[in-house]
């Protein structure tokens, strides 16, 4: 592989910026120190945020792929920077549930972090304009989101990550509340698992506080970010075998 | 069948009441002359509403059941009275689209009345208190509504029950844009549709004038409902099959 350079900002997200490469199938992704809730409605700049969550998706998707469960990560750049398969994201948010919290418990006025018998698994529609409004498998087919089988794979990995996400962060003291993944499609035309897995994208809670350690901290107003973020990535490099 | 006699008021609806009678097994419906709309914040008395809908409901049952779907309909008292099977209600609303309207239409912004390639099923929760959500599989598993094998059944009789009631609808002229249906468990713990079909649970459009033939109208205030209600029972009435 020739030395990848970084080329024009193609898309800048909410929490990355998304660049390309000189080599058309990777993207060079840059973790800004930026934090959002509400779909962009509550915005703060936060020092050391991009580092931890580039940090902590980095090691989460080595050890999924050590898992057998492909994704797009490539490597570490620096600490804020990373290389990913480029692919055509399947706008869809792949939510999975272990106990209810957030759009959940409100819709079903159940008790917080009711646990599941097994996990929940939901498909929300990624369009701001629409407020990411929660779907069915009809409704994405009929809108051309997704076909049948891509959401059957989706929903088939996205229940294999929970699995492993479980494991590790039961190492770590920690339960996995419920979590989103993204998936797109690569140049081979294979669906693999994309964009990041971090506080930003999980809920956590930790076993013996009971104190929220993801993004919940900044929607509530809860105390200090960044330093969460750190707790989790501390905890993390700590874990045996992901490395 | 010894006679069966009409007993106690077991549920008034919005618009309907359920009697028991001297049968456990078999429950007296009487069809109000009242329409809600709107979770019931719409509540209008109309004579002749009861009687229309209690017909066309009869009609389409017995159609149902001669097409091999099993349904809670036994007969016909008078015009606006009708015995059952006494089922154990599932509380979820099937709910079958073939065009955009609606909550869909509503919730991503689509044209209406766009035409699905295939139709679109869904299911809401029957919960006033929650104002009925939009549900999935594993939410309705997780909080105890129906189990995965209910509602794959409910969605393929659903799906059948669309395929007839288009065939029907067209011999009337009518397209027909969605329903609901509702499901229940009767005392052989068979799963088999109950409640009503009828343009309280229809959207019906007129194939030549575009018009609407159902609840619409009062939900939209287009004007008089029952002399639409009777327009698509004289239509129903002189379909060949459906007798
Ligand atoms: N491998 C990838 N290839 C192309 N796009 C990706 C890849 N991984 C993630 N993305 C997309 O890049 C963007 C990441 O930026 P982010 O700040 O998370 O955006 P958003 O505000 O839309 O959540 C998202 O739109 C995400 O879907
Ligand atoms: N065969 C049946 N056995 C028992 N309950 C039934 C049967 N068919 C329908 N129901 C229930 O009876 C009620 C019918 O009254 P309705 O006025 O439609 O009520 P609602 O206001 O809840 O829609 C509904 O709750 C419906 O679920
Ligand atoms: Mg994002
Ligand atoms: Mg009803």
């Amino acid at each position: 592989m020739t030395e990848i350079v970084k080329k024009d900002l193609l898309y800048k997200g909410k929490a990355k910026e998304m660049y390309t490469t000189n080599d058309p199938d990777t993207m060079w992704v840059h973790y800004m120190d930026q934090v959002t809730a509400f779909n962009g409605k509550k915005k703060v700049q936060m020092a050391g945020k991009g580092q931890t969550n580039c940090e902590i998706s980095a090691l989460i998707f080595k050890d999924l792929a050590n898992h057998g469960i492909k994704n797009h990560f490539i490597k570490q750049i620096d600490s804020n920077n990373q290389l990913v398969k480029r692919v055509k994201i399947i706008p869809l948010e792949t939510v999975v549930r272990n106990f209810a919290s957030g759009s959940f418990e409100k819709k079903f006025a159940v008790k917080h972090l009711m646990k599941f018998d097994k996990p929940v698994q939901e498909f929300f529609y990624k369009s701001d304009e629409l407020d990411d409004p929660f779907i069915n498998d009809f409704q994405a087919e009929a809108l051309n989101v997704a076909t049948e089988d891509q959401m059957n794979q989706m929903r088939a990995i996205a229940l294999k990550v929970n699995d492993r996400l479980k494991e590790i962060f039961s190492e770590m003291n920690v339960d996995l509340v419920d979590f989103k993944v993204e998936f797109g499609i690569d140049s081979d035309n294979q669906l693999i698992l994309a964009d990041e897995i971090s506080p930003d994208s999980c809920r956590l809670i930790d076993r013996d506080t009971k104190k929220s350690l993801d993004k919940d901290v900044f929607r509530k107003g809860l105390g200090a970010l960044v330093p969460v973020y750190k707790e989790i990535l501390g905890r993390l490099e700590k874990v045996e075998d992901v490395k």
